[in-house]
């Protein structure tokens, strides 16, 4: 028989979806779960977008173009530059999701062997996405303590090789929702101009950012014009996580060009999501005016839920929808399989995702999970209760010695 | 300036794209192009997928499975069962394509190094996917002469090595409209499991065989089960290639688990194409046989006007809806180029896809084109005439001489 590449065995289960059998088997048991677990927002779609859909005129579903509609990239080039971020339409790749996008990026700047450096926790399939371009991913940690902002820029510096080819940061981060200011991005331009290094920013949670913070993107950078790479997606902006829409902007010709060849290869990206995305652009200031309030709203009833709980450390997030707590157990991956296997309250249990999975370095991050507010409040806090109460009988030994069984 | 990777420079361009530009600047200038460079159909998408999407109930586009719908799966698996394939849903996963079921399966069954066997000439983006993968594709040579049957056993033997995971066919064949015979697949069958390797066959074309021929999948030979990894797409079968759905299965469980973690990488195939793809196995019987009555007509007509000009070599194809054609040219880019940007006659011209880029032995195809025939009868028939007084005009020096330009 024949066998599967080390490179597939290599890769890694996702760490969102990875307790999934888990949590079906739960529900067949008639559980109730809140899934704090998986980034997928609970928002309305604009219903521009989704109305474009339901009025759409095909008749023959052909390929786009490979780079995208040129109507839908000349559209995103405004929105960009509503955010400051003067671009054209010819310097964005549109691709079916942020993640075709990382992968299109990986395989432009990287050979076997190249190196990426990250800062840790990050984004567990930039992971993926790393091993399935046969690259390493150097971490450099960052700590709930600090609060995840940047390390020393010497902490960089001292894991730069001959092979390093890229720095790729999360700007508003998933899992840690931390914002890097104005400062840090300009310490890490200096960096990646010093050594001549792509700094790559995955900029998908742009607009979620509270409390007066202002996100600033690497494309603000003059200086980085032939180093800046930017993934971006219509996923969690209009909660369009399955219409696997993204992008890749640069304005290095050599990037978009060949990317271009990445991107003819598949053919195009996908019609009717196309659609939608472009249409999504039409969507009033008060779409985004509204989810924004509502996660700030959220991420406040979550992080207040948190602190409440004896033993939990959190740092509060400036962006995004995720945040990292540490709770008090051992291994957060047994703690997250024994709530949804073992564990209720009314019927009622949680679904985290253990944090371990965000982590490249060994045994980093085993006591903590990342958890994603993309319930309502009452949801939100409701959760966070149960999660006490689970956490008060998971430290009582008698559970924690029912062992959950590794496979289902 | 930080510079792209060598895999990126190796990214082959696109053979059926790269003349895109010439075909722009014809346009603009008031040329009508009778594109046969492109496997883009004008056939109708079936009524009830396109209605399918109209009446979607979307109001968050959330991601959906990453092995795509059940639901979807399930209806698959009953399609094939008509096509004496016995496969489940569990042996399926969804993909954005049947591009990205390319891309998983070197992904699962490849590490940097390693060799797939494939027949050329071959899909052009074989050779793209080989190269994102770091994969050596190793050619055997099948020829017009032949009308592009199996090559002896005994070529595909000699070139098998330690590095030799796979043997890659397209069945029926695109550029060649080549339909394996059963006792073909049989002696492929039997070299895979002699030297344990994988066999791949991309089957998008199934449905479009002519003259009674009919297909035989690698996936009915049962002494396969773990060898054979089938990759399919709704593309060509109901006309939707913006729809980018297509799947890869497999009875081999670990290539099935090994792909789905690539899956879970890139998180969900896309959803309005799935309920587009999904609803489009209720297209009754007819659309399958009309489509099926009209490319055999097509083909016909094709072969016929290419047959009455002089010099011109063609392989009546099986099935598919490409044929390969030998031109009384030395190069068939140049003469391509040449079409779009130097000739026409009354404003009208053709597009060819030059078939070099479907070879990856060097020198090879150099006067042979592509042609899809995927236009009408009466606009082929007007297309073949124009291609006869353009050979025509081309071999008089005066007209080869203007060189095209290199770069638009």
């Amino acid at each position: 028989m024949p066998i599967v590449s080390s490179k597939g065995k290599a890769m890694p289960e996702s760490p969102i979806r990875k307790l999934v059998p888990f949590a079906e088997k739960a529900e067949k048991e008639g559980k109730h779960i809140f899934r704090l677990n998986i980034g997928q927002p609970d928002i309305k779609t604009p219903i521009e977008a989704l109305n474009a859909v339901r009025n759409h005129t095909v008749e023959v579903l052909s390929y786009s173009h490979s780079a995208g509609f040129r109507s839908f990239r000349e559209k995103l080039a405004a929105y960009y530059s509503k955010h400051q971020i003067a671009i054209t339409a010819d310097n964005v790749l549109i691709t079916t999701g942020g993640s075709e996008a990382l992968i299109f990026t990986m395989g432009s700047i990287t050979d076997p062997g190249d190196e990426i450096i990250v800062p840790e926790p990050f984004y567990a399939n930039y992971y993926s996405f790393s091993t399935q371009s046969s690259v390493t991913v150097v971490p450099v940690i960052s700590s709930l303590e600090n609060g995840f902002n940047l390390p020393d820029i010497e902490e960089f510096e001292k894991l730069i090789t001959p092979k390093t080819k890229a720095i790729l940061i999360c700007n508003p981060g998933n899992p840690t929702g931390y914002l890097y200011s104005k400062e840090e991005i300009k310490k890490l331009a200096d960096l990646a101009i010093k050594y001549d290094l792509f700094l790559i920013s995955d900029e998908v949670y742009r607009e979620f950012v509270y409390d007066d913070s202002k996100h600033y993107s690497i494309l603000q950078d003059n200086r980085l014009a032939q180093h800046a790479i930017v993934v971006d997606s219509v996923s969690k902006r209009y909660s369009m996580c399955g219409a696997r829409i993204g992008c890749l902007i640069s304005k290095n010709k050599d990037v978009i060009d060949t990317a271009m060849k990445f991107a003819q290869a598949r053919l195009s990206p996908p019609t009717f999501a196309q659609i939608a995305s472009e249409a999504a652009l039409d969507a009033p200031a008060s779409y985004y005016t509204e989810t924004i309030a509502k996660y700030k709203a959220r991420r406040d009833t979550l992080v207040e839920g948190l602190q409440n709980i004896p033993g939990v450390k959190v740092s509060i997030p400036d962006g995004a929808f995720y945040c990292i707590a540490e709770l008090p157990v051992e291994d957060a991956e047994h703690f997250s399989k024994w709530l949804l296997d073992k564990f209720h309250i009314d019927n009622q249990t949680v679904m985290l995702a253990p944090a371990a999975g965000f982590y490249s370095s060994r045994d980093k991050g085993k006591n903590q999970v990342r958890i994603a507010y993309v319930l309502n409040r009452r949801d939100l806090s409701q959760a966070t209760k149960i999660l006490q109460l689970a956490l008060e009988k998971y430290q009582n030994d008698e559970y924690r010695i029912q062992e959950v069984p590794q496979k289902v």
